[in-house]
């Protein structure tokens, strides 16, 4: 057992919803996606409050389409990127949940569906949600620029995506949340924080290239193996060092950050990232290709950039983690 | 099962670590500490650096105390106060362990004590290491003002405690892990940053209330119930609201913010605060206590108020968030 795959027998992945922004409902996923708002702020008066008004109506849409209140939720885990996580704090406050507030960056998504998993499949919680967001505008603000100072975008620079993704866990019904994997840290030495996909690439082949190595599977076996938001700069990246390490994952990697846009017409330079990529992405893409039989079995390693602003001016590093889930009928 | 008491059968606490400032090893539980530097940089050039070492060092403690190495270890949970949770990320980066970050303000040495029992007990990891650290100088700097601004403090405010606990958790030997608690988020109403005393103590008596509706015990079943961080302010309002609920703890309800510094005479207004405060506490005086024989169970509740220096900016109220862990012979 000793840091090896997480395997559950009595843990499902019941229903999903997802609410996104405007730019992410123009792009090619916009059919998949349960609710948008064109206004950025979401009916509130600040971007902070606008994530979390977002996370929070996703959530209602998803106790929706399970016909459940907040009663009968047992747990709920998630997490955002903004300081303090207070996106996902204000949200949880709402429902009157028992929370555990998650940290991973962008990876945080697959990170919630790995814990909540953890306390399904062991009767800790009969129903738990998990769901992760994020904001273009509250995260321009906090990692960069406020929007209105108007800064030129490095081409490697990837955009963040407003958009929330939550996740139904339960006993029985539904698809099957079969393994998971904890990420380890990885830091390639990247200093650019307008390159978060060269600094994630290799954690993101490190947790592939451990659950290959202890896995009955080999990657044919997977329908769709996917990244977080490496975005295109990482993605090629995290190919490069694929074949370094002599695998070949037979044409089926792909990555949420390149999947939500259309990147050059919608001008996303090299894709989209934030917590609510991977989680919007999965909410609404795989799991109707899941449910709906254009997929049988998902990989998905959420991958996550743990910088802050401080660390980034004080010239560290940017370390990077991987988690991953397995998904499939 | 539902929203009930988690209770773990093989979860051990097997050995703990706490590392301090020169504040804290002047004050009354300087010698069940580990270890200490009176240089609040702990030799490194910014606070946040100073922070990731000083947890560094508390989790290599640990390993020397079990002889362990980095690789025996499986998993590895933790948290802290500081943006983005940089901190634990630099720390956990550095010994290659599986990760899971979390946010719990100052409730995340409860939370990952918490998290990391739910993977030993069901055998997802052998050995798993949970800690939690905060530092002075890096949460004013972040939460409040530089301190060469040289700003007075409320009567009510805390002071941050500089200091890591860590844990380790593993199927047998040592104290037993017995039951846990997840928190749910209270909003009392707050909005003033200097009082997270009155912030946390609803959310305190939540999960002190919640625990005792379920459990066949009583308080007078426990030699210490003891919450993370409400401070002289936050606990007697605790122990108010728990008189009206009808609750009496037997005198047995004390607070690790109280315990770590002789409040008056180390001018610290209301008491000890942040992640470090009820981790050090309990790595050190209870773990003490429980293994000498003078405690056999304790409850220990750990105390987080969940803004940021935005939400606070913004007039938003302060939610708070107690999780509960349950340690004994």
């Amino acid at each position: 057992m000793k840091r090896g795959i997480i395997r559950f027998d009595n843990c499902r992945l019941t229903n999903t919803a997802s609410t996104v922004g405007k730019k992410e409902n123009e792009g090619p996923l916009s059919k998949y996606f349960d609710l948008f708002d064109n206004d950025e702020y979401f009916g509130t008066d600040s971007w902070e409050k606008a994530e979390s008004e977002m996370a929070s109506r996703c959530i209602d849409e998803l106790l929706k389409k399970c016909g459940y209140v907040y009663e009968d939720i047992d747990l709920i885990t998630g997490g955002d990127l903004l300081n303090q996580c207070v996106s996902s704090s204000f949200t949880a406050k709402r429902t009157g949940i028992p929370y555990i507030g998650l940290y991973g960056a962008c990876s945080t998504a697959v990170l919630a569906i790995l814990t909540a998993s953890a306390y399904v499949e062991n009767g800790y919680a009969e129903k738990a949600i998990a769901f992760a967001s994020s904001h273009y505008c509250s995260a321009e603000k906090q990692y960069r620029f406020p929007l209105d100072y108007g800064g030129q975008r490095k081409p490697t620079s990837q955009c963040t995506v407003t958009g929330c993704g939550a996740f139904m866990i339960e006993k029985e019904g539904g698809l099957k949340i079969k393994e998971g994997l904890p990420g380890i840290i990885k830091d390639a030495g990247i200093t650019d924080a307008d390159n978060m996909g060269a600094a994630m690439a290799p954690a993101a082949v490190d947790t592939i290239k451990r659950y290959f190595s202890m896995s009955d599977c080999s990657p044919s076996d997977f329908d769709i193996i996917a990244t977080g938001d490496l975005g295109r700069e990482g993605y090629e990246l995290a190919c490069e060092l694929l074949k370094k390490e002599g695998m070949d994952l037979c044409g089926k990697l792909t990555d949420c950050g390149m999947l939500i846009y259309d990147i050059d017409a919608q001008d996303t330079h090299s894709g989209g990232s934030g917590c609510g990529c991977s989680a919007a992405v999965t909410a609404s893409l795989f799991y109707n290709k899941l449910t709906y039989g254009d997929a049988k079995d998902i990989l998905l390693i959420g991958t996550g950039a743990l910088l802050s602003q401080t660390t980034a001016l004080q010239g560290q590093t940017i370390p990077a983690i991987a988690h991953l889930v397995r998904i499939g009928k």
